[in-house]
């Protein structure tokens, strides 16, 4: 595999993009940014992804049809209100976008909107109105950290990262920023990810590519099985690096599909180990199963299931929780050939063999279960697909977070 | 509707049955009793559903061929260790009825097994050889107490219940004990039920019968979403009430049905009531759907939901983790005819009318959801249709039950 090199830079990483973020009054503390804005020189070839959830906040139907032409050049997003489930919400996201596109000089129908925050709380346009001016004259080609903060609510985790790689003899870069799936106080929150790169790709290769990408990360990760309203992942692609346009399956295709898997890999992790309350990340890797399905379908389960996840919390190789979640997982496969084991920083344990346990030291198990990310190790037995999932444990801080009365 | 009242005696309730428990040694501690048998003096017809988990504890299968006839006279059962997923399993449960069958003097392939405790620990038919024959002669017609006793595993409710009702000119009765769905230390645990009955009803009748009524209580139940490995409901109809049997669907099979429901929502909704870590019984009611299916996919999936059981624990009023929930649920509906109110025995508060948030008194929400029972009541407005689902709020004593290191 060609080199894939982690550069700073975030969003503003790659040719031409410019970003930023501001207070302007939507998040109570005047010390958080809540407004963030990622603005590309040129339009782009843009994809997204959205929630699979029948609740859908105002902005994503707005997103979906300002990117139905498959071009976009600005991501517009708030914190601290979703924007869902509340009066006015439509006709606040088609305004910020007028408002960005007046403050920015371009179309409306190429910005995407994204919210996070509250739900059922009216959103006024007002502080978008007041802000976006502002915003407009602030953004700069070194501004991914203020957006990063910008699109943060309960995570404790800034998430941006930017990569580099070579496609054809021209250098090209991928940047990111994201947040979630730390649950926000008073409300849910959100995973959102806005992804900028200079390759040269057709809008129609851009997308299925990002379905398909999105598919064994961001949808392998869970914090506590609430999917948001609010989900949204976009990706915007300028073209500035001035490789040949990928327009098929050709190598620059694979490159490229490498270098932006990575980066979504990496969001995944991200969001995974600052879920709320998190302790540690849990990584659960499937192997040998019949198909990609039943080995996301296995994966997922167990790092989304509440026993297991308390059980990680408190060090506990409690592998029967590992084949029980399996088994309720809807998957199709052989419990006499399951193969588990645990491991980490501090070592390897082995816990079931052909669907029974093997005797363990209690005191190895505690201490490989007792770092910060754990991986889980399923071997079926059944073929030669694989996935990964990405999930964290269960703990007191997560019940806290979510229980505390509203303020 | 015809009369159906409580009365007392459990299991033993309903002519011939005894029952009784002791301890055998399978569980650590000396007060626990770990083992329990439910015999009816006559042969029965005799019905039972089993998990849906493809890991499957060694009893369920064999109390499947056991049951394949439609008859049984016993059930004996351990708690202690769930003889799942360790070696040897289906040995000990094929022994532990014949033995149960020698000390009874029945047909060991008329007898239901069944397990509850920690799962890949092999389980040995020591304990059975010891005490099954003393249990044998302990039974009786007053003993179903110490039976429900001998199931528990983390249960701190005691979940046993009988009703009266008249069938034709007949008094019939049944009665049930049950367990779960405490997930037990250091293990998972399972929900088990027993139900007795004197009424005479034809096995290929009380089968699909039982299926149905299970889809709309138990299947209803939700403590964690880990469906365990274990779970069983077992019902023995022995015909001692001498009512004309119940062979169609006519007027005695709608009232034994009624009466049948009535005894699984009560233990359904203990089971909730009894979730780990546990302070607040959740019921949700969700009427106006346009089928069955759709309005129970909405009711356990908000019941499910960690963030929305979370913010019943702070009796915080989140109504958008309910819409939430819904919408991922898989049913379809239209969000925007969604109404949402809480109700308790302190009062009752409009959240959601037509998809979006009504104002309300922050004081009185967190009035009505301080009761320990609370109902989340969700009108659709599309159809006729309703379900009802039970759970319990996510506490920090969840997370401590099952993050605790094995001891």
């Amino acid at each position: 595999m060609q080199n894939i090199n982690n550069i700073p830079g975030g969003v503003c990483a790659p040719k031409g993009f410019r970003a930023g973020g501001l207070h302007s009054g939507i998040a109570k503390s005047k010390d958080k940014k809540d407004l963030a804005l990622i603005v590309s020189d040129t339009n782009c070839s843009a994809a997204a992804v959205y929630t699979k959830n029948v609740v859908r906040a105002a902005p994503l139907e707005v997103t979906r049809q300002h990117l139905h032409n498959g071009t976009a050049q600005a991501v517009v997003c708030n914190s601290g209100n979703a924007n869902a489930c509340a009066a006015g919400g439509e006709e606040t996201a088609i305004e910020t976008c007028k408002l960005a596109a007046e403050a920015l000089g371009i179309s409306a129908e190429d910005i995407a909107v994204a919210s996070t925050g509250v739900i059922g709380v009216p959103l006024s346009v007002e502080p978008f109105r007041a802000n976006l001016p502002k915003l407009a004259e602030l953004i700069n080609y070194d501004g991914s950290d203020d957006c990063a903060a910008a699109i943060m609510t309960t995570d404790l985790l800034k998430k941006e990262i930017a990569v580099e790689f070579n496609l054809g003899g021209k250098t090209c870069r991928i940047g990111a920023v994201a947040k979630g799936s730390g649950m926000i106080h008073p409300n849910m929150g959100t995973m959102l990810g806005f992804i900028t790169t200079d390759v040269n790709i057709a809008p129609d290769i851009l997308q299925p590519m990002l379905l398909e990408i999105v598919e064994d990360t961001f949808n392998m990760v869970s914090v506590d099985g609430d999917t948001s309203t609010n989900d949204m992942v976009v990706v915007l692609a300028n073209g500035l690096a001035e490789n040949k346009q990928i327009s098929g399956k050709d190598n620059g295709y694979r490159t490229f599909a490498n270098a932006l898997t990575e980066v979504c890999v990496y969001l995944s992790r991200m969001i995974a180990k600052d879920g709320e309350g998190a302790t540690k990340l849990l990584e659960c890797v499937v192997s040998g199963a019949v198909d990609d399905n039943t080995a996301r379908l296995l994966a997922k389960s167990v790092i989304s299931s509440s026993l297991f996840k308390a059980a990680m919390y408190g060090a506990d190789a409690n592998w029967g929780r590992v084949l029980c979640a399996m088994g309720y997982s809807g998957a199709e496969f052989d419990p006499s050939t399951v193969s588990v084991s645990f491991q980490s920083e501090t070592g390897a344990l082995d816990v079931c063999k052909n669907g029974k346990g093997v005797p363990f030291s209690e005191d190895k198990a505690k201490q490989v279960l007792s770092a910060p990310e754990i991986k889980i190790l399923i071997s079926l037995g059944e073929g030669d697909k694989c996935a990964t999932a990405w999930g964290c444990d269960l703990t007191y801080d997560y019940v806290k977070i979510n229980g505390d009365y509203r303020s």
